[in-house]
């Protein structure tokens, strides 16, 4: 949730008793330290910083340029000029330096990474400053490389997940497995724990990951509607409307694929061939650039506006009633079997 | 499960405290009176039997032909030529008046819709002889028009689910909502039993779907590899094999979305586009020819290998000690949490 997590929710989310995360994969070391400030000024409780480990984008000028120019026309919709390059506007932590040597400074009690794994070194690094590890998976072969690494736990993202699907290689034919069959294939196989993520939305959900076996649930998109988020007034309504019942996973809004409720952006996604895309990051400097033109013009539908397939479930409350609602919730649906 | 399921396995099913169930949609009246005459002489148990509810396919047999010429390098690979033309080989019930008339003699205490609903007359006629009904769901439109018809439960297939997909349309967007978002959003928003169906294949699986708040969880894949079901051997073997994990939703087998173990037949679906298939159950006449063809010459990669996303988890167990082992699963799973 990198552009909707904020120092308010984290710290809201972990003094009502559940693990706050920060997403800093679209800031840098001063941004992330000063979002790790704000949590501590709010709770003393551990907390978790997302991290991007996409493998960098390989420079291609010539793939950014033709999807600058499949973009243009849509620029034109609403009397903009497209960029004339696209910049990689995220820095991977796989090479961010400065973002290894704050977090050893700075030492949060847990770091997650998604799209893949830093070095041995930094793994090895991490884990001597006493910060517990966390990583997505889609896949088994994911799961496993996370835990040879020596990672503490891995994170059963399913395919019913909102925002950005964890894959390690974005070009790999995508296995889509559901939540349900992941997080119990990865308990079933893995000896570290397991925490389940996509499709959950209430407490009766947290339950059943862990009847699965699960040692935790993550939850994403059932924050998103709460006051501390950062989201836009726009992707709000949306995501407490109708129209959250439909989410589109597509690669046409960063370049990697990502499921968000269906929008213009989506629909456009649908009509094009994945590999014209420019590579992630590179394609989500022109998105976010597209939505901004639109947007001046009044049209919302180029957000990235992320949510996974039960959005339908949000709820507009303060993270902490959010989660005291969680617990009550998932204590309910395991006492029914008492 | 038509054509693995048999009366054995759904008799030994019942007998052991589970519903066991027949698919009758690849028989005709006859047929599935044997098949129902074969479970009583075993059991006095209650069972379900599965009927096929598509839209009859509109004749089309310029379709068939270029289907016909698209599979033909495949056919001659083997050896053989591919037929003249396609034959509508399963008889959907919502024009079987044989059928209907056999199950409102025989009487059995469950129904099963797959694909669609029949009309509200039949639907009227099969509750007014005591039988319970049921029909798949793989989205909220078609679950509201299953509650909206008067049928008794819901079954949530999660895209997770081996073979067929039940989609009403099988011409609209696939939503390929996730066992654990679908399972959840029915329950919470439909007045009647929601029966989890997807990626469940242990006694832990079953608990989490009961958690989620379904009132039973449905498995196939489970039985597939129990001495019981007529799975071939090569099915078999494959599915407790490596290649369990790997598992590919395609139309080019039957006509209709299908999830099957990675075999040849998914791999060329996924070089052709999904408009050039012919249409359901015609498309399955020449992928069973294909198969028959590429097994007389030793290749059983053809096949119709349905699984689901967990298959990896499949046991080679009697039917009777598997649902034993299931149940002592689910109650150890939710014991954890007394």
């Amino acid at each position: 949730m990198a552009g909707t997590s904020t120092p308010a929710m984290a710290a809201a989310v972990s003094n009502a008793g559940g693990l706050g995360s920060i997403g800093v994969g679209a800031t840098d070391a001063a941004g992330a330290r000063e979002m790790i400030a704000g949590i501590r000024a709010a709770s003393n409780r551990g907390f978790n910083v997302n991290l991007f480990c996409h493998r960098p984008p390989v420079a291609d000028a010539a793939r950014d340029r033709a999807w600058i120019e499949e973009l243009r026309p849509l620029f034109a919709q609403y009397g903009a000029e497209p960029p004339s390059q696209l910049r990689e506007i995220y820095r991977s932590f796989v090479e961010d330096d400065d973002m290894l040597a704050m977090l050893l400074a700075e030492r949060p009690s847990v770091v997650s990474f998604h799209f893949g794994l830093p070095s041995a070194e930094r793994i090895a690094a991490l884990k001597q400053a006493g910060i517990v590890l966390l990583a997505s998976a889609t896949n088994f072969a994911d799961a496993r490389a996370i835990e040879s690494a020596g990672i503490d736990a891995v994170v059963a993202q399913g395919y019913e997940a909102g925002g950005h699907r964890g894959v390690f290689d974005p070009a790999a034919p995508d296995e889509k497995l559901g939540t349900m069959a992941l997080t119990r294939l990865l308990v079933r196989n893995l000896s570290i724990p397991v925490i389940a993520a996509g499709g959950i939305m209430d407490g009766a959900g947290i339950a059943a990951a862990l009847v699965l076996g699960a040692s935790a649930a993550q939850l994403g998109t059932a924050f998103i509607a709460c006051p501390e988020s950062s989201a836009d007034a726009c992707y709000r309504s949306l995501l407490l409307s109708a129209c959250a019942a439909k989410t589109v996973m597509t690669a046409a809004i960063s370049g990697r694929p990502a499921r968000s409720l269906a929008n213009k952006f989506t629909a456009f996604g649908e009509t094009i061939s994945p590999e014209r895309i420019a590579a992630y990051p590179n394609a989500y400097d022109a998105g976010k650039q597209l939505n901004a033109a639109a947007k001046a013009k009044g049209e919302t539908g180029f957000g990235a506006q992320w949510a996974g397939q039960a959005a339908p479930l949000a709820r507009a409350l303060p993270a902490a009633e959010l989660v005291a609602q969680l617990k009550a919730e998932m204590d309910a649906a395991l006492k029914g079997y008492l």
